[in-house]
């Protein structure tokens, strides 16, 4: 992609409006001959993929596997290998924490010790209401160190998210986390010369954490890792003059919106909810984020069947979404998730782009299959931003 | 693209000729199901598509709108976000001014004044005939400020190109042109160390033309932006060793091509002429570049039919071109002039690439929606330099 100091130099804001609908993990791998998109029924996607113009993306580049993360920054128009977001800030956008420019995160594991060594990375897999009482327990206790306030937050199973709010905190930390098991627990120091505040309260806290879990088990230890916090990144209503609205029900995809400086609506949890705040608020801003989670859930889970009725579920929407009128619609997943594997893949998103400026091509159906031979070809993520502005009219001449 | 220093390492001169056809903005959009050259009979052009390697190109990169100036470096193998090509020059290269390295050159309006507020950037688009007496005028009154040689070319309504010619120039100049109607007349300021010399002559200029123009109206100011000097190009000699020539009726055209530093020819205006100067010239060269203009101005113009009818027309001549036996042909646009927008836009070129070694594809048509299966699929147009030297055996081997 050009730059993003080109792009803002091209930028114009105008009254057209852009919906962008992300089916999470839409992309799959073919049972019986067939994915998931192209074994569902798809009548209203088929005949739109046919007014528009179609094509695959590779939301990193060819093989790479994406997480959430670099997989929707792309989709933002954000370069996902120039702008980084930490393990650390990505759980707690999952657990759904409000984060300020200044915290530190890390991702923590409850793990079974013995002395100095890890024996169980996991705890045993902690149920999740082990882990709810037991960061109840340790947060009791600790408040606050060295003016630094500590909240402990629990994920699922074994999983918390750990954020210190306070001045003068730098992410710059090594982890005590081995990786392996029947491993030494590492020493946490800081790697610059700015954290070595940082290192003291983090390391005051494990000494207190660990005395309060001493007779705990098999939770007796904390490992953290991916000390990060919020990427510096230039909101995408300074970048591409965009009034920008993310309509999603997971605290994930919401964080991510949050952290391009997308205003975040609060729509409830059903594809209808989400549809009924489209609706509400389609007047009030040119820029929609609209993203579906089951196609991946059901990716993930490896329920080939449920994939494809969820989509086709999602296509007797598709009319209700046309209703609107968006000048740019387009439809597409931020990563594969292909049933077969059980998980995020490699495999490029079919994607579609309807505009009243689009070249159309000769694709009739939407499937993996069908956009090999769409008129924007194989391409990356990152570059439908400015192809979505283009086609809004929103793009300025390059050069005279 | 590999970069300029390996491609230089791996040219070789040889007596292969390359014929490079731009058609000017070919590439539409579809009205009634059909773009221009979809709708438009090119039998010949059709027949050599099934003989040639086909792709799109996109000239800068998806959703790009490129001007002239970028999208002609990309067709000669210039990354044009490396090469930028300043408003100024361009200006004066429409106007067929010769430069020198050391001029600094800007794009002129005149415009109405009131006191230090622009009222009107354009003066009411002043008649040309108005703009050439006003320059004349002006010149009349001022040749030369410090030691440096004022020109003043005036253009088409309103506007002019401003070239300095002296020793020690800088185009590190800020504009007075506020972009804006009703806005105050910026200040001109250098913008280095090394351009205050520059800026004391353009505000010792525009004092005393601001004067001179005192009793006019509407065009009593000069608004200057675009300040800037000929690009430090590598020539196309020096990078490709090829002996290249342009064939082009446009003064813009021509002053991209020499540019790049290739021998321009003075052909007349119609199409049959530069098919003359071709075969005349066709022993003497071994890279030619062809330029359509039309195609473009039909775009521009709105006027489908025309467009249509001048492809046509252009189709009726490809059998004069390949009598001339060149080793490489390769006909494409510079960018998409879609008569439907009446401007260029960012979609990609239709491409075709014939020579002995290329690798046909199943494309029949020579068309946007057959060129998206082609056998180059969609690439960056700077990318087709290296193809044409490939097919042409001007490029040795990468590595052992």
């Amino acid at each position: 992609m050009v730059s993003h100091d080109v792009i803002k130099s091209l930028v114009v804001q105008n009254d057209a409006k852009i919906l962008l609908v992300v089916m999470d993990g839409l992309g799959g791998l073919p049972i019986n001959g067939k994915t998931e998109l192209e074994a569902a029924k798809t009548p209203n996607l088929d005949s739109l993929a046919s007014k528009s113009v179609c094509g695959l993306t590779h939301p990193v580049s060819p093989g790479i596997t994406p997480g959430s993360g670099p997989a929707h920054f792309s989709l933002f128009g954000y370069d996902p290998l120039e702008y980084e977001i930490g393990r650390g800030v990505l759980e707690a956008l999952g657990l759904g924490i409000q984060l300020n420019k200044s915290d530190v995160v890390a991702r923590g594991n409850f793990a079974t010790r013995k002395g100095d060594v890890v024996i169980d990375r996991r705890a045993g897999r902690l149920p999740t209401q082990e882990n709810k009482r037991i960061c109840g327990m340790i947060q009791n206790h600790i408040r606050e160190i060295d003016g630094v306030k500590i909240s402990l937050n629990p994920g699922k199973e074994h999983r918390f998210a750990l954020v210190l709010r306070g001045n003068g905190l730098d992410p710059a930390l090594s982890e005590n986390d081995p990786q392996k098991d029947n491993q030494k627990i590492r020493q946490i120091i800081s790697l610059n010369s700015e954290a070595w505040r940082t290192a003291l309260v983090v390391n005051k806290f494990l000494d207190k954490a660990n005395k309060l879990l001493k007779n705990e088990h098999p939770a007796n230890a904390l490992l953290l890792r991916g000390f990060s916090s919020l990427p510096d990144i230039p909101s995408i209503k300074n970048l591409y003059k965009l009034k920008a609205v993310a309509i999603a029900t997971y605290p994930m995809y919401k964080g991510l919106a949050k952290l391009v400086g997308m205003k975040v609506l609060e729509c409830g949890e059903t594809l209808e909810d989400e549809l009924k705040c489209l609706k509400e608020k389609f007047s009030s801003y040119d820029f929609f984020y609209f993203h579906i989670k089951k196609t991946d859930s059901y990716g993930e889970d490896g329920n080939f069947k449920q994939k494809v009725k969820y989509i086709e579920e999602i296509d007797g929407y598709i009319p209700q979404l046309l209703d609107l009128k968006p000048d740019v619609l387009a439809i597409t997943g931020d990563h594969s998730t292909p049933s077969l594997l059980k998980s995020h893949s490699w495999h490029p998103n079919p994607l579609l782009l309807c505009s009243e400026r689009c070249r159309t091509d000769d694709v009739k159906k939407f499937s993996e299959k069908e956009c090999i031979r769409g008129g924007l070809g194989i391409f990356h993520s990152v570059e439908l931003m400015p192809l979505m502005l283009a086609n809004a009219l929103k793009l300025q001449k390059f050069g005279a």
